[in-house]
């Protein structure tokens, strides 16, 4: 069973891709989570507390979902697991959509609102830094500066594909199909 | 001198940019830009007006600071003129940060809101065509579809490039560097 503060996090992921970080106020978190708001500021201190610690619970729970594996699956190749875990975010399931549309909503309060944006950019250096790593698996002569470019190519367009796919502009197998392309075009000028 | 409705699209811009999408009311716009509320509903109908004209506005705005040559330059090859076009939306000016932080804001607002999705999805197919007739320019000979495709992973790149510079996770002049390497990933997988 999660405990009391994931369940408020879990709330929280929830509001937010709901109504918005900017519609995310502590009365209405308590009340989602079903908790007092002295609860939640015992927890978090305050409101910043909270959208901080959910921004890691949300990067979190997609590092989660885009590395399960069945367990009697055979091992993924190196390019299998790059693209699982680059095209795992553009799956029409609750918690993805939930999950990715929080992260935007996150993501475009930073630009008006300074508090978040460490924790944003910290979050954003650790994904391409995992991405970096499988497409080192890939191309594994690649110099590391090449990798990273790489991902951090790969991981800004997912999150404007992503957001294309959430405002209604872009049909979701389509926005797979781009990702994949992207993908071989990467390898491809990754080199062998 | 600009119209009395160009003046109120500036300004909603401006507040857009400012406080976001769910900041502008008719009462704040009117006092930005000068006039009556009573003007602005003349204009636009509604506050659902603004937000779609303001949307048509800053496209248009966005292809002239893109599009712009010098009188005296040399003639552009159409490589010169695809890299520009892209790059020209990466720099550090007071109208591309306002016009970029209000396209950013105007999509992720989509995300929530449906009345806008749309005007959005058809504004992107614009800019996708616009860049897709770019490509052609530097590779005549790749079939529409391909085109088509790296255009909007371009564009879709460029709008994440965008929002992870405006929302403090990647400097400028790396963000202007990965865009470069990306077109020529995507110019050099569409071949001769």
């Amino acid at each position: 069973m999660a405990s009391r503060k994931t369940s408020i996090l879990e709330a929280a992921a929830r509001v937010i891709a709901r109504r918005g970080v900017r519609g995310l106020r502590v009365e209405e978190l308590a009340s989602e989570a079903g908790v007092s708001t002295a609860l939640i500021y015992y927890h978090f201190k305050d409101r910043t507390g909270v959208l901080r610690q959910t921004l890691e619970f949300i990067s979190d729970r997609a590092e989660r979902y885009t590395t399960d594996r069945d367990a009697g699956a055979p091992p993924a190749t190196p390019r299998e697991e790059l693209e699982q875990t680059l095209l795992l975010e553009l799956q029409d399931t609750a918690v993805v959509r939930e999950n990715s549309t929080a992260w935007g909503e996150l993501r475009a309060s930073a630009v008006f609102d300074e508090t978040l944006r460490e924790d944003l950019a910290r979050a954003t250096r650790v994904w391409v830094q995992e991405v970096a790593e499988l497409l080192g698996g890939v191309r594994p002569m690649s110099p590391a500066v090449a990798l990273a470019g790489a991902a951090e190519r790969l991981t800004a367009l997912l999150e404007g594909l992503s957001t294309r796919w959430l405002s209604g502009s872009l049909p979701l197998a389509h926005a797979r199909t781009l990702m994949t392309e992207a993908i071989d075009a990467e390898v491809a000028r990754l080199g062998a």
